[in-house]
């Protein structure tokens, strides 16, 4: 039933346990029946839980790049003082996925709709069932890490004493919902995805590829490309290259075309529909007003669609936040780190946030 | 040989005339046979032949949007004193194009690359000996007239008098490229394409369709999106819509899926590779250093993909020249002139120019 994707393993995406809590009901309608959860925790629980932080994963990404660029020794998210708590999203290939699934109910192209709202229920749930965890020192995501983290400070209140949602909206934009569309549409154009009903990623090349093309375009910025930025990223065969279409083409597509398209897909729809303003019969103000959490909002300055106008308007209506623009040439991309004077910035408002009295 | 499409007439474009200017060897080694443009005229020359304004078109456009934006009384461009020739483009679908010739060594598939450069060495051509023009107060021209514009200037510094660019690099970017690249595959990867061979474009309209998806995205801007801006502008079928979808659709969709598939290809691989350092051994500084033109660059302040960064940055390499921002919320697009304000700073612009003496 489900179908083998080597790129989904402990083996590609570093440690991660398996947690299920159940049958889940999705707020479109459609049930998981058993909804299994990949975690990755790094440093203990302290005595009273008050250490406790929590990370949604961003569209096609997994616990493994906060691993790598954001978790550790010398980083604001120290596992030695904190209890970090990686949560990949429901869809993303490691978590309980249209690829992954033995459920013949909801297999492949029977996946059903997943909304960013039913992320951040289940994991509210595995934390207080699995966890015991009641408050959360800190929510903190990218992307759709950030519109998880987001609903999280809006649905739970008490349980966010801190958030810093990363270069994402609080409502996503029209302009960011279109630019999804495209990226979906890419894949589902392949005659190759045949309904989502392929019998392996493989088949499905083409449209991973376009989709690939369009993040190249979108993801990333005219500077990233015009100062030659790339020159010195690895691509995925561990080289560098002085021409701009083998690096997308090395990097970018050949990252891509190990994913699953269903898994994306899935991400997609969740992504393009996340509003905090479902909370509140889509009085976006009303949601955001209700936030208690000391909020950081950090867009990224080259971000071409949660740009920093976006995330600013949402930091506007959010009591007690604060808008910290960070700096990458990589545009949203960023995310990945790319610049040291990046992530040292993330460090120091996470540092400062995680200081603050609550 | 030849395809029908009635978004090619005049009844939907407006008057022009054809001219022939024979055979033409293009850089890249093909051959049109009989090379014939599609030109409107505006007003008169005048004696001293010193009145003549060059408007070379954009990328899916024609002569149509400067008639009905730029061009009459009140606006700089106005005939009562210039004698205005609008050219369109090589490919564009009214001068010589691949679903138009009736010249089987170069229909459809068969369609040589053209470059920037052949469109501007045939305009010069076109202009001497059709009109008996030697010099130009003006070349004005936007996006792929821009890069045309450039061209002008740096290959025929004592022709040009003034020039004006906007929303146009005169060296196209790695980030442009690849943007223009996921436009094409758009279209090729549809599989009514059929290699270029398709019997008419409405084989095609599922690619078109995704197509213009695309520059639903960079062509517009968030701001244009999620103000509702659109709700005003109407549709093709001259209706109005609160839905941003439908909007997308009735006018972005409807507007492309008229158009043929392969002028849309001949047109980017041209706007991919625009870039006036070829005359000068890939020397952008000692290209620009050529131009003896009084210049005033123009980029668009929400452009997504000819950013004012990049235009400013080949303005400062341009002697003479001035960079002057405009202002749309309609990004890119803002060159249909959907705002009075918009309008209003290029007319000015313009003025400002056509009056500096030489």
């Amino acid at each position: 039933m489900s179908i083998e994707n080597p790129f989904y393993s402990p083996e590609a995406q570093g440690p991660y346990e398996m947690h299920s809590i159940g049958r889940f009901d999705l707020e479109e309608g459609g049930v998981i029946p058993d909804l299994r959860l990949a975690v990755a925790t790094r440093g203990k629980l302290n005595a009273d839980k008050s250490n406790a932080i929590l990370i949604p994963t961003w569209f096609s990404g997994t616990h493994q790049t906060w691993d790598q660029i954001y978790i550790g020794e010398g980083h604001a998210l120290d596992p030695e003082k904190y209890f970090i708590i990686v949560v990949n999203q429901i869809g993303n290939g490691l978590s309980t996925s249209p690829h992954n699934t033995h459920d013949p109910s909801i297999t492949m192209s029977k996946f059903p709709k997943v909304r960013i709202s039913d992320d951040v229920r289940a994991q509210e749930q595995l934390l207080r069932e699995v966890f015991d965890i009641e408050k959360l020192a800190l929510v903190v995501g990218g992307s759709m890490g950030a519109q998880q983290t987001w609903e999280w400070a809006v649905r739970f209140p008490d349980k966010v004493l801190r958030a810093a949602p990363l270069a994402g909206t609080a409502q996503n934009t029209p302009h960011d919902f279109l630019f999804t569309q495209t990226l979906l549409d890419a894949i589902t154009s392949d005659p190759g995805f045949a309904g989502g009903d392929y019998a392996t990623h493989l088949q499905v090349q083409a449209g991973l590829a376009r989709h690939a093309d369009i993040w190249a375009v979108m993801g990333l910025s005219t500077e990233f490309w015009k100062s030659g930025f790339w020159k010195d990223i690895p691509m995925l065969n561990g080289e560098t290259t002085d021409d701009f279409t083998t690096f997308q083409a090395g990097f970018i597509r050949a990252l891509f075309q190990l994913m699953d398209p269903n898994a994306l897909l899935a991400m997609g729809w969740k992504w393009q529909r996340g509003d905090v303003a479902r909370n509140t019969g889509g009085d976006l103000a009303e949601a955001l007003g209700r936030i208690t959490a000391k909020t950081l909002v950090m867009p990224i300055d080259h971000d071409m669609f949660f740009p920093v106008a976006d995330c600013a308007a949402d930091q506007q209506l959010t009591p007690g936040s604060e808008l910290r623009v960070l700096p990458s040439i990589a545009g949203h991309l960023g995310l990945f780190g790319f610049e040291p004077t990046y992530v040292e910035q993330v460090d120091r408002n996470l540092a400062e946030l995680l200081a603050a009295p609550i």
